[in-house]
């Protein structure tokens, strides 16, 4: 069934709205019609199967069945930063990550990131890579769609890091250094309700002084598994194993 | 470090030789020259860091350094099952599914897979996977590559799975059903060296047909999570939480 993810927080004020591209998607792609039904997902994540009452020029009215059953994401909010990789792998990270669970997505440019994005160019890619988001959200039946942030500089990330509970650097070195332990810690230490960053570095790793101020900010350097995965694979080792550890493994 | 797998069993029988497409490899595209290193793969899964010593019209001759240090493989052996997916989606279950740890692959057209392939093309199909997999198990330090096979009928699949210690079977109705425990259960209670068959159905599902005969099978039914995860996407969450489970969480 369709979803549609609306702006506002949940209010039991009926009639629901959708007007603008869900008005569009209901009535011009899927042809809907009176007693169709759609999910719709608000602002404060609760999301609901409602059934059309009426169609309007621009409005579509529409009712409430029930509330949708079950918790949709994950008990801790993962924010995945990626430092910019090469060509599109964002937008596949994007793509599977919001499959996969992810809060929100920061990418933002570290010492070996290769990609220069000049403004103009950063505001598209962002904007391209908030659809995919909203696409993603909408067919894994999540109950948001994550937000995506572009950084132009590298300090406004590291601006950032204070904003989060508890940040996690994924790190090649440690996995070398057979260290295999501290990521199921940090998973299974965290009470729910936290705000989990995890932090990715492009094709060349991190440097040695970018890794200094993630560990000056309190972040702690995880190996993922003894194998090398590549920058566009790690976010969804992490995610998948944030979702075992929290929704399976209890 | 450049990685080469060999066909045969490690035997300390000094000097080892690399020809054909390893010597080309070697010498053509890396243009390496005695003193250099590169480390070289057996088939029983020891890998050693290897120095060249001389290279001749057709053979490159290398002594071992030192044998790698630290098991890169899953300590228990999951092959990933594959009703047929469209598109190219098979090409990137390898390579993602290759660098997280994934034995073998099979594909096999499941009821609902839409695929339709001859044995020409899946034939040229499993060759290009083979390249695939051999690629993204070079980069990602495997001590092996995994092997594809691409199958003609569903009855040869359905054939296949006595083979098998464990049958682990993704199944979105269970997720539905809020089943969430049974794959951490069954990776929990697996002791070291199990063959365990991992199997995915296409877009459409696997219908209520092919659910009894993995039942019958003694196949375990799991949820992977409370969203819905596409095709391509669910044998990675399934690899990850193994080795979330097997290395990082003891």
């Amino acid at each position: 069934m369709q979803r549609y993810f609306l702006e506002e927080a949940y209010q039991p004020n009926e009639p629901f709205k959708l007007s603008g591209e869900a008005f569009h998607h209901v009535v011009r792609v899927m042809s809907m019609t009176p007693k169709d039904q759609v999910y719709l997902v608000f602002k404060d994540q609760v999301s609901i199967r409602a059934e059309i009452t009426e169609i309007q020029d621009n409005v579509v009215y529409l009712v409430e069945v029930e509330k949708e059953k079950g918790q949709k994401e994950l008990p801790n909010a993962i924010t995945i930063a990626s430092g910019y990789p090469k060509g599109d792998k964002l937008d596949w990270i994007v793509q599977k990550g919001t499959e996969l669970g992810a809060h929100a997505f920061i990418g933002f440019p570290a010492t070996n990131s290769i990609v220069k994005w000049d403004r103009k160019k950063r505001e598209k890619r962002q904007e391209r890579l908030q659809k995919i988001a909203q696409e993603a959200a909408e067919q894994s039946h999540r109950q948001m769609a994550p937000q995506i942030e572009l950084l132009e500089t590298q300090k406004s990330f590291f601006d950032r890091l204070s904003s989060y509970d508890v940040i996690v650097i994924a790190y090649e070195e440690s996995a070398k250094q057979g260290e295999l332990a501290n990521l199921a810690k940090v998973f299974k230490e965290l009470t729910v309700g936290k705000r989990v960053l995890a932090v990715f570095g492009p094709e060349g790793g991190f440097t040695p002084e970018e890794i200094a101020v993630f560990i000056e900010k309190n972040g702690i350097l995880c190996g993922l598994g003894p194998r090398i995965l590549r920058a566009e694979t790690a976010p969804l080792y992490l995610l998948s194993a944030a979702s075992y550890q929290w929704e399976l493994n209890h």
